[in-house]
């Protein structure tokens, strides 16, 4: 039995499936004197199944090692607290004392059991969190939640760094005349080459379900939506993707749901990684490559990596520049096996290369699609069966601009 | 016994040894009108053993496989005959056949063999070469060539692209009165992250040596010289260094000789790999990473190129900012075993971190050692005994801008 799924971006994100709530406030992290959002806390009253997908950077935070801890040892998970503003990387023993501070206060705050709060932070690497601002502002948020209010807008607000807007989506299916929603808010931003998760994603879902089957499917969307974008190459130490579910839709994670579960999960997955590209820092361009025909998949995301990293293929995207010489000089040093001279590149629809040759006379037609906003490069490796689709940004001045000091 | 090297950089180049002679003249490859200088030739009288190392791209130009060829069907190489604006890279069968034309092209102009004349091209990707330009170049310069004219500088010049100057260097040691000189000419600017060859390197000596062990010695050199930088991480189609001993000297690479001559070989590599990176393309700093305590060689150079290739630490080097947490955040995904816990970093001899531990109260000083043209950034693992060195540029505005369109 196949279920449709119900799909809408730009929602309030995480509070939209039954029984969850989120609020976002100031904590003056950044110490700007103003009252920009930076901490927030998402809760479910009915304890949920939770799953986490974290970064395989060896320098790990300590709000990640936190999770992996809480994830381990706890079945009954009521939330995150989470900030932006201070990643609370390479803070030594203190750091990892704040990140306990930050989940038991949430917890106190929100009036349940200590080690039910996973911790999320983002920012600057290497400076301790000012616990004396933050622990105020986890307790407001908390009383927020207590009294019953609710407000998905400000908690994706709150968790963004150099974002230029929030990211949210929702999917909804039914089931027996029942409603299942998957929620999620994400920011990205830079430092965006992400392995085995993203910068943070938080997805809430109503659904009742496992642990160890939200896991399984969660690793698996985030393997072809959060793991296949890269705006910088840089992967960051904080990295992480929540999936908390409370059961409140009535409707159970089983065989007859699994497929409709998972469609929205990668839905909500997708739409997520594609807006972190999409508000790269300063970037002008999203760029989908199509690798096809590859030797192997490891092969097709070693092309797509060499392609979408390489800084002479993206400023020459930013330039309009439909120069397939620089593709062809990064897939060169991918780690594929295959032969130049079989190899098909074309921009959108129009053939750039031809089982090796060129073919100069598409030219204005390939500067035309290099110059929208966005676009695909499809190429055939003819070397095999492997695809990889990898969603990468352009490099641009005001990235350099940006990125040269904090 | 021990010789002393006498070392000299921005020499004549290639021309130094005895028994070498070169020169440049236009062809207006870049079809400019200008007599910008882009052909050229070296060439000894005295056939010469010769070794070569070459791009590891799987995307390898026509020169670089004509290259191979010769180097391993004749053992009498009297010449290179090198273009810049157009690589000849990507250019299917036809692109083989001008490969082979130049040099068959340059022989006859010097009035030698056929199969004696080694082809470097540099420069745009995928289109043809002009050779109804190209040809009439070389019969002048292999004209100038056997009317005695030599001129290193003009070769040295043209084989630049967007190089902003020439790159030369010269060694000399004595044995029993007899002087050995060693001196090369390369090109970089853009593309660069060699693996086993840069861009283009040309090194003369007159050693007499067989070609066999002039290879494992320039092999040696090359590792950690010209495949120890960076610009923008990316290998190039035409990465080529040569070596050409015609033995006019008089003295052999014996046991004698070989330390002389090796360390010899190393300055002239090191040298011109200094200043490939310090003319990267509108680059402003020259960073020497040096790692220490790694778990293996290949740890070691993992951690330095995950640094030195970086976006957000080269842009951070751009912008005179010490940000050690970009430091950690890109060792962290290197493919290394070790303990962020135990990671000292320092910015020249200042220390910014000390077992993981941030040193706050030194940060005037690393904003002082960051904001010099060249500074060292040391870090030591404490994982092992292992070492690497990479030469590192900083990223710019200026290379969005310069690379944006060809």
């Amino acid at each position: 039995m196949s279920h449709e799924i119900n799909f809408t971006p730009n929602t309030a994100g995480v509070t939209d499936p039954k029984g969850f709530f989120a609020n976002g406030v100031s904590a003056d992290i950044r110490r700007k004197g103003n009252d920009r959002l930076d901490t927030g806390i998402v809760f479910s009253k009915t304890p949920c199944a939770a799953a986490g997908v974290f970064t395989k950077n060896r320098v790990k935070a300590a709000p990640v090692l936190l999770c992996e801890s809480v994830l381990s040892s706890s079945k009954a998970i009521h939330g995150i607290i989470a900030n932006s503003g201070n990643a609370n990387a390479c803070t030594g023993e203190q750091g990892k004392i704040d990140a306990k501070a930050m989940a038991d206060q949430a917890a106190t705050a929100c009036e349940v059991a200590a080690n039910s709060f996973l911790v999320c932070s983002t920012g600057r690497i290497g400076d301790l969190l000012p616990m004396d601002r933050i622990s105020p502002a986890i307790a407001k948020s908390g009383a927020g939640i207590v009294a019953g209010d609710t407000d998905g807008e400000s908690f994706s607000n709150c968790i963004l760094t150099s974002d230029t807007r929030k990211k949210t989506c929702t999917a909804t299916f039914e089931v027996d005349g029942k409603t299942v929603t998957l929620a999620g808010s994400a920011k990205g931003a830079g430092m965006i080459q992400p392995n085995m998760a993203t910068m943070l994603a938080f997805i809430t879902t109503d659904i009742a379900a496992e642990s160890a089957e939200l896991k399984t499917l969660l690793s698996e969307a985030v393997k072809h939506t959060f793991n296949a974008i890269t705006v910088d190459g840089d992967m960051s130490t904080n990295d992480t993707v929540l999936v908390l579910a409370n059961g409140e839709s009535g409707v159970a994670l089983c065989d007859e749901t699994r497929e409709a579960f998972k469609e929205a999960l990668f839905l909500i997955c997708d739409n997520l990684a594609d807006k972190i590209v999409a508000d790269g820092e300063r970037i002008t361009k999203v760029v989908e490559l199509l690798i096809s025909g590859a030797d192997t998949e490891a092969g097709a995301e070693s092309i797509a990596r060499c392609i979408g990293n390489s800084l002479l293929v993206k400023t020459s995207w930013f330039g309009n520049d439909p120069n397939w010489g620089r593709l062809m000089d990064a897939l060169g040093y991918a780690d594929s096996e295959f032969d130049p001279e079989r190899i098909d590149i074309s921009y959108g629809e129009v053939p750039a290369l031809v089982s090796g040759t060129p073919i100069p006379e598409n030219k204005p037609k390939w500067k035309e699609v290099v110059s929208a906003k966005r676009f695909t490069i499809h190429i055939n490796m003819h070397a095999g069966e492997a695809n990889y689709r990898l969603r990468a940004s352009d490099l641009t001045e005001g990235y350099v601009d940006f990125n040269k000091s904090e």
